[in-house]
């Protein structure tokens, strides 16, 4: 059999209605082609008949095309724009008719990006105005009307207003000059360098059409691990291409700026940010950049981390780094966002301590135009951390969420991880920072401090050159999860579940109510058959593709997985209280209490802070051993449970998506189990207790699982190291 | 504005007709989606309302899938596949009733992959038979009968025999396990070789249907500058899993073969191809590869070439290795295809003549199912290069042409440029082996040596992950044309064009008649505005991107430009006459009577084979250096030209490919004038003669050229170096 062979039956398929569409993977959220009743239909095609779009924008044009897309295909019919009887009427407030204007509560429209959707009725007749204070905002408007009817939803009396929560809402691409992606698990850079600016791919729009959808308005073009090429006035030019088609859409442009610049391109003897030459070249460097981009958003930088160059290079700190560059884009109203995630192997300190050390004293230093970006947990995008604890120890510093969606650590291309839900995790921890109910969401938001001027959330992208944008279909509802949550940070992960199953696929109850558990729990299977009980940092070394326990021979001990679990005959674990690390410490004492007490810290965190004996006696009554082992074997149970699911979701799905994601599904299966077994057979070397029944007969030794290589695991090139 | 909104305007086509599809880039020429008038439609769908397929394998699937689609697009109806009254019959041949079978005439079956198509009469009733020896026979008849409709071809009384005329019709893909590809233009390689064997992507079937439509029966799935590591068991699952998807469309997997993987695989001391130990080890990875993948193809090897490792490093001839291969290869039916493609850097011999001493005197020693495999020209797949004169020259060897098809001297990624042209100039050269008329194609289809047991055509593909495959939309045409041209060499670059033009886009003349030119003129446009009469390889080095006649600091003197231009005060080119290297030695007397007096070889050799002075008097009655000025504006004047002629193309092709065409024939006139310019400016400092005047002004100094820098221009990796 051959996967042609099921086009037969999708044309026949096509055959069968007038003119319908299928999923298309391509067209991510937005294919508008799930299945809708005739009754649906008609209510819909009559009320989207006359639309009058009052601005003559670009953004305008946009606008248009989307909704005339949204007719043909999901409806079978088209628009008439036209300024006679709309029944839709779109325009910023400003432009609308004092007789409808003065029907909408424009005092909730906060912002430039807020929007309201509101029934009016003019002459006993129904009116839909979408309004906000700028185009972009009518934009936002119009994806969120074509949300409701995506979504089903009675349009009747509609009444919508919405605003975003979070200021720069960021993508983040770990993209190469050579179109390679760090971390990359959905083929390579959508970005053609090469042939920029000349060729205008398609592919720019697109990508501007599925973030404006979901409200992401920036993004980051480059690698933190940076490449000063990206700043000569060739690359400059295609940069500015870029920004030229992403305008319209409300996205701006940023740029990683490698610290040492000055030296490789400016030719200067030092990049000491204090030095007058230096400053002047960046001043330069930053007026060229603002005549072709006059809204480039600014620049981030990963400095002094990972063996990039950065202030302290020159016996300057991280502020007065970020300060300089601040101060030149300042007038542009440009911004820096200065990573958080710095560890140095000049130092013997727990690295889970590090950026706080480094970054704590420092609140209050940064320019106000300084986002200091902190990833989610206080190691690197583990399948669960407990939250960095810089949130909510900088209260006079603007703080950035940095969250992966790329699965570095989560199974990579292959295993089916719903990420909504660890930001939830993440966003809804409450660090007590102003007593009960600080969540880490309300920091980033500002809620908490009204006073920050500029608040942030990014994302590692994992779009690629696949042809549906994210390698697996499923990492697509990731994409659109980050862009919600970035919205919003309270947004729940259910409702980005419901949702973008049903715009991807389809409103079926039936398909809604076994795939949204589906993707809720399909995060804590991966924590269970990788790191279940507060294990990290595990993986094989480099590509981080698969279970290494054992690396040990890493040039840096914290590049070592034998450095976090801390395995030997006593117990498993990294000891972070007092009798430790103390990286407890650095948490407020409402979380010390709980964690500090072997037995009231939540299991989840355990062998984060604690190092544990092996028949330590868990909440279970049973041991440690038996328990850990109980949760990889959950884990694995858990993906088998999803492949079943997955099995009778073939209805509700096109033939190739249901294909891919059974395929997928085995290997994430497979891969389950060899993490159980990996993990098992190693950690049994300290332990020395049998393996519980549960556990079927490993078909291999030790050492087999110790010998598997992967030199050409995606994500990292040779080049790079 | 933007490119989504031209999707309004086809959107609105799509409601035009009832069921029509627009031109798919991603379906190369099988998108089935050419206009077509009613009344053709009609009599198309009243000839194949019912179709027998005799046959009840996986080919005899894809038979039916493949016009199953060709209904449902092209004609808007369904096929029912029947036994009772059908109105073709599929089947082999020794599957025909034999009332049907004796009025085919079989004795044209001349091999197991010919075909015939024939218009019977039974009961005064038409009755359409396809046939052929072989499962493969059939597809290859289907998809030539399916040709005949895209073609809008009468099909009442159709009767066609063919066959191939040469066996071996493969590609090379020079695609790296991590991922990039060597001299790649179309994105990176479409091998996931990371989620292989578990994840089969619907590209491999695509790719193995595109390929089968047009004949070509194999593919050396990784690149020359070869990895031992594809040969590890775990990639030879992979590997299988790609053959096993290839086989049912006839198309056999090769690989590339390390010669030194005893030593990095076996841990052996030695690679020696004589050492007991390394040959057993090659018996048992061959033993290994075929318990897997039963037909396996056979081994492409570069070996002593490049730096890659060679039986000369053990003392051992080119012979001596291919051999000791094709001797463990030979119980399996399976070849070695040995490039002779080598030079050396230890030798002060003209790098033209290298090959050609190497291998001619090891004629006859090769054993039986050993292909040596012949790039065209005796340098690297230059714009025009004479003929490699190893054809005719070994009239005991099965020689096997290797041709490119990704335009690595040609423009790249971005010049149209139709290479059936040069394929065809090549093909139709004659070598005067066994008299007048024994040109290469009769050399390489066996014609000449009917001893052969052996024919064989290799082209470098221009495939990638590219959405459209090739990058390039026109460069999908090199794809289809090399296919063709490996069936029937002498297949004309005229007709493939219109074939492809047609199949791709539209039959209607006025388009056929305005872009056929176009492609035809292509070639010689390349030419002229890069290395015009007979200049070579002063590309930009390593790269290969943009002019670079300066190149003179590569550490090999024949990676240097200035090796092959020579240029000096008294002239410029290179004395390959007996004056100078005598390269012309090493062809035929009939040329080196022709090419042997400067007045009479053809111009377009003349810097290939003379060092000619600056004021020489060309045929046109105008100095050397004035006639080169005019052939690189000539080179410019011809890119204008196609895109004048592009700008009225717009109503026949859909918008996204206009587009992309029309900025890249944009990019391609701004390189025109780059080559021109840089060019003649560095050749003036010898010439040291004014630019004549039809010379537009050049708008920067030679020194800006030359300072031109491109680190990160595609199909080469810093790790690679």
């Amino acid at each position: 059999m051959n996967r042609y062979n099921s086009l037969i039956g999708l044309l026949i398929l096509f055959f069968s209605c007038n003119f319908c569409f299928s999923q298309s993977s391509e067209e991510l959220w937005l294919s508008y082609s799930q299945p809708l009743n005739n009754k649906l239909k008609e209510t819909y095609t009559s009320k989207i008949k006359h639309i009058q779009i009052k601005t003559f924008s670009e953004t305008g044009e946009i606008i248009k095309t989307e909704l005339q897309m949204l007719a043909t295909k999901m409806l079978d019919t088209s628009i008439s724009f036209t300024s006679t009887t709309p029944q839709i009427i779109i325009a910023k407030i400003d432009n609308l008719d004092s007789k409808f204007k003065q029907k909408i509560n424009s005092q909730s429209l906060v912002n430039n990006e807020s929007f309201i959707i509101q029934t009016i009725t003019v002459h006993q007749k129904d009116l839909l105005i979408i309004t906000g204070k700028t185009d972009i905002s009518l934009l936002y408007g119009t994806y969120c009307f074509i949300k409701q009817l995506q979504l089903h939803k009675d349009i009747s009396s509609i009444s919508i207003t919405d605003s975003p929560k979070i200021q720069l809402r960021i993508l983040n691409h770990w993209d190469n000059l050579d179109g390679t992606v760090e971390r990359g698990y959905a083929g390579f850079s959508i970005w053609d360098w090469h042939l920029l600016p000349g060729f205008k791919k398609e592919i720019y729009y697109e990508y501007a059409r599925a973030n404006a959808s979901i409200g992401i308005n920036g993004t980051v073009l480059n690698n933190v691990n940076s490449n000063a090429y990206i700043l000569t006035s060739p690359y400059l030019q295609k940069v500015k291409t870029l920004a030229d088609i992403f305008r319209p859409y409300g996205i701006k442009v940023y740029l990683t700026a490698r610290f040492s610049a000055p030296i490789e391109l400016g030719k200067l003897p030092t990049a000491d940010p204090l030095n007058e030459e230096v400053i002047q070249w960046w001043k330069s460097k930053i007026s060229e950049i603002y005549k072709e981009i006059p809204d480039f958003g600014g620049f981030l930088i990963k400095a002094n981390s990972e063996g990039q160059p950065g202030p302290n290079t020159y016996g300057r700190s991280h502020v007065e780094g970020a300060n300089m560059l601040a101060t030149l884009l300042e007038p542009y109203q440009g911004v820096v966002m200065w990573r958080a995630f710095v560890y140095s192997e000049q130092q013997s300190e727990d690295r889970a301590k590090q950026a706080f050390n480094e970054f704590a004293p420092f609140d209050g230093a940064f320019k106000e135009n300084v986002l200091v970006q902190v990833k989610n947990g206080p190691i690197d995008f583990q399948p669960r951390e407990p939250y960095h604890p810089l949130f909510g120890a900088m209260p006079k510093t603007s703080l950035m969420m940095e969250f992966q969606i790329t699965q570095e650590y989560l199974g990579q291309g292959s295993h089916l991880v719903f990420l909504p839900k660890l930001y939830e995790e993440v966003l809804s921890t409450d660090t007590y920072a102003k007593g009960k109910g600080s969540t880490i969401a309300k920091i980033i938001d500002g809620e908490l401090y009204q006073d920050h001027r500029i608040t942030g959330m990014a994302g590692v992208a994992n779009i690629g050159t696949e042809t549906n944008w994210t390698g697996h279909p499923f990492a697509q509802a990731n994409w659109y999860g980050f862009g919600r949550q970035a919205w919003d940070p309270t947004t729940s992960a259910e409702s980005i579940a419901k949702e973008w199953l049903s715009m991807t696929f389809t409103t079926d109850s039936l398909f809604i109510q076994q795939m949204t558990p589906l993707l809720i729990n399909s995060r804590e299977a991966v924590v269970n058959y990788m790191t279940p009980l507060g294990l990290h940092h595990i993986m094989n070394a480099e590509h981080h593709y698969g279970p290494g326990p054992w690396i040990a021979n890493m040039s840096r001990p914290d590049w070592n997985s034998i450095y976090y679990h801390r395995a030997d005959s006593l117990g498993l674990g990294f000891d972070r209280t007092q009798t430790g690390s103390n990286a407890l410490e650095q948490y407020p004492k409402e979380i010390q209490e709980q964690f500090s007490n072997i037995h009231t810290i939540p299991e989840a965190y355990l062998l984060w802070f604690y190092h544990v004996p092996w028949d330590f006696k868990m909440k279970n009554g049973h041991t440690l051993w038996y328990t850990m082992a109980w949760y990889y074997q959950q884990g694995v149970n858990e993906v088998k449970n999803m492949q079943q699911t997955w099995e009778h979701m073939q209805p509700y799905v096109n033939n190739d998506i249901y294909q891919d994601t059974r395929m997928l599904l085995e290997i994430q299966y497979s891969e389950a189990q060899w993490w159980r077994n990996a993990c098992l057979l190693y950690f049994q070397q300290f332990a020395k207790m049998p393996l519980p029944e549960f556990i079927p007969e490993i078909p291999h030794t030790l050492d087999y699982y110790k010998a598997l290589k992967f030199p050409y695991a995606p994500g990292i090139h040779p080049s790079w190291n």
